[in-house]
């Protein structure tokens, strides 16, 4: 059986941004049943934890005498196990697992500066030149990959362990002008969020939050 | 034959902190001779460059029909194509890729901020305020990772390529304080720089910086 590490109550109250999301939503894709150890935020930085998670985050995933942690690691390990998320050709292989590595190295870093400015320094006197500086930086990421993507439906292909990377870190941006400039992007992360795999996996994330906050 | 890009005149002058050196040491540690592409600032926003590495950066990673970018997936190819830098068994494989993961997603993201903050904020009157933000950041993670490996030779038994990652990470931190503070982190770096394949890497990048400085 597998079990991943969520939040008991997730910063996002349920909007399916928190990490665990990405996993949930593999495991979806590839039938995988799994179950959820919540912890709280004083848990998650105890030593029992911090066993399964060395920096006191969430997901981590057990499988057997597997213990594993960075989403982008767990999702590419069930994509190799239980097949269906990345092609069988080498190259086109190697391909999807570089937008994987684009997603979480490229795009997520900028993405998630600007939600963490937001939360932390709205009240700085600096708030306005760093968020001009930080979107900035993220239209010039967006533009590249709204000219890669064209007119297509994923970006390689097949949808793939990258896509399913790519509009998790995306999603961040959603209702954003960032977004909603390249209507290609937005048509992206819209067709990846109709998945009844990412439906059943946001709902499960949902359900965590609503059970917590009495919702 | 392989060829990888790299900057013609590398903004760290020869340090090999730019993306193209995590590729040389995969490469050097695999025994795989390569070409490199030097690309102009100029060339590297330009059609031919974007075809092979759609935002414009460097390294990519050409080898007969594969054109593949981000350096965390050439180095994860190169590991899978030439074997010798990924344990053969599943889980001990899967705990390495983890650490490849934790390298880019964990360590990198605040370390990159960091370094890009002492360039482009050094004269904002919110630097100090930054810089204590950003170093609490780095701090809590080199704690952790410190805490991990304790006082092992690396992250998980032997040599991976999740060390290779994370010591070119890390390298950015050296001479820092945030480094010598964790002795043990301090001492992983040196180890593995002291390889000979790294040691390799290094003055290949070198060559290129002092033959455009005239050095």
């Amino acid at each position: 059986m597998i079990t991943i590490t969520a939040f008991e109550a997730s910063p996002d109250r349920g909007q399916g941004l928190a990490r665990d999301m990405r996993v949930r939503w593999a495991l979806e894709e590839v039938g995988q049943p799994y179950e959820v150890r919540l912890v709280s935020f004083t848990a998650m930085k105890q030593a029992a934890h911090k066993a399964r998670q060395p920096f006191g985050q969430i997901p981590s995933y057990e499988e057997g005498d597997l213990t594993l942690f960075e989403s982008g690691a767990i999702v590419l390990h069930v994509a190799e196990r239980f097949g269906g998320l990345l092609p069988q050709e080498m190259n086109a292989r190697a391909r999807a697992i570089g937008w994987m590595f684009a997603a979480l190295n490229t795009i997520e870093p900028p993405v998630f500066d600007r939600a963490l400015a937001v939360i932390l320094e709205r009240e700085a006197p600096w708030f306005a030149q760093r968020m001009e500086g930080l979107e900035n930086g993220i239209g010039a990421r967006l533009r590249d990959l709204s000219a890669w993507l064209g007119d297509g439906e994923w970006l390689e292909g097949a949808f793939s362990a990258g896509d399913l990377l790519m509009v998790s870190v995306l999603r961040r941006l959603e209702g954003s002008a960032l977004l909603t400039a390249y209507p290609n992007l937005a048509a992206y992360v819209a067709r990846a969020s109709a998945r009844p795999a990412y439906q059943r996996a946001f709902a499960a994330q949902l359900a965590v939050w609503e059970a917590k906050s009495g919702g």
